[in-house]
């Protein structure tokens, strides 16, 4: 059993305070939230605090805090001797202020505060100073989900902007498609099985092998008529994709 | 039963003839191509033939072809009085040069020759010129699939190119994402559950809704700090994403 410490109130720090509840490995002994209200409904399962020189004793203190919060909250935990560690993917583990050991135990997922979570999916990122809090965090890990990288802090950083570009901008392009089909009275719903073979094929082939379409084929009668169909913000983006991709395959 | 002739060899036709063969209500009499070795592997079950003068008699003839090749091929079939459709999404009905009736029969997927394909989730996008072969198309359509949709030529080519963003720019976007991962070492399998629930998230809620990231909340920080990562491709397209996403949102 490792006694943890949850110090948030937010989406990722709501599932992983379910999470932990149902983990047999894990003995949540308090949860900390600046405004208590908003966890207590917690109160009957947990110890619940507003005040940081309240914190029971833990091996594992979690900040599930937003980014700009974890060095402000980080020094007020300067009495602890234990294990912290932030959950920010863009966030170094030198940003952490607590005089004690440090690390990161970053989950690279989206989180929802209504929807549920499937940790068993979910890829835990984790850094630690020490071997032996590794070993603690990848114990936590594994209480609850699968997969576990070491992943340092400059690497975290790397894999949080690929982040940004499989999820922001893709989702950019769903929207400009979702705009293209609304003007033109085509349920968006008929893109929906393309949208997830797209996803599913890079799990067995890799991107640059997976690529089809006419600038890939550089069929530039197909991309002059399609640019013709555009407005300006999409055939902007429409011409830098095409000169982006028939760059990688000639 | 309706009588069926496919003319073409490759994926498409390859994957057509799979699924009509396993069809109640098709009866597929025979299959053209230009080269009869390539379809030699069908003989033992339906008649094939590498000459368009002797096609036999069906009710719908599907030219499962290349675009470039619509025009010539159909032009051949001049004698022809039922229906003749192509399988193209960027390619007007006008284009057949038959002087019977015309139509399309677009499914709305990729398809590889050598990975299976689920007719049951494929959007079948239809048009002709009667209601009656409207009604053709649909029976075909559903008796290998599901999903039937009457998109007329104009739609088609805005559904076509809304296809290349969501599927060939996508990918383009998993393989910036994969270049980032394999420079620093990191496995690009962490990236996958967030990438199938990226494309799963749009099929519960709108894409505009759907959006997290930087470039929505307009946290500059973040994005100057992702930048100082990228090399001058990455730069660029991450500089115009962001452009366009926060420009959604204020």
């Amino acid at each position: 059993m490792i006694k943890v410490v949850i110090i948030g109130s937010g989406n990722v720090a709501v599932h992983l305070v379910e999470a932990f509840f149902n983990a047999e490995n894990i003995d949540l002994v308090q949860v900390y939230a600046r405004n208590l209200l908003s966890i207590k409904y917690l109160q009957t399962k947990v110890a619940i605090t507003d005040d940081l020189s309240q914190l029971k004793e833990a091996e594992v203190y979690i900040l599930a805090i937003s980014d700009n919060a974890i060095e402000k909250v980080s020094s007020k935990l300067k009495n602890i001797k234990s294990l912290v560690v932030h959950t920010s993917g863009a966030t170094s583990i030198e940003k952490l202020q607590n005089l004690g050991k440090k690390g990161v135990f970053y989950m690279l997922q989206t989180f929802s505060k209504n929807t549920e979570v499937d940790f068993s999916t979910i890829p835990f990122c984790i850094e630690a100073e020490g071997e032996k809090d590794l070993k603690t965090l990848e114990f936590l890990a594994k209480s609850i989900g699968k997969k576990c990288y070491h992943i340092n802090s400059e690497q975290r950083q790397q894999l949080h902007v690929s982040a940004v570009f499989v999820n922001n901008f893709t989702n950019h392009l769903y929207q400009m498609a979702n705009d293209i089909c609304k003007r033109n009275d085509i349920p968006f719903e008929i893109l929906h099985p393309l949208i997830l073979e797209t996803a599913t094929k890079v799990m067995e082939t890799s991107p640059f092998e997976a690529q089809t379409g006419p600038a890939r084929r550089n069929d530039t009668k197909t991309i002059q008529n399609h640019l013709k169909l555009l407005n300006k913000k999409q055939q902007k983006l429409y011409k830098l994709f095409t000169k982006l991709i028939s760059r990688n395959y000639t």
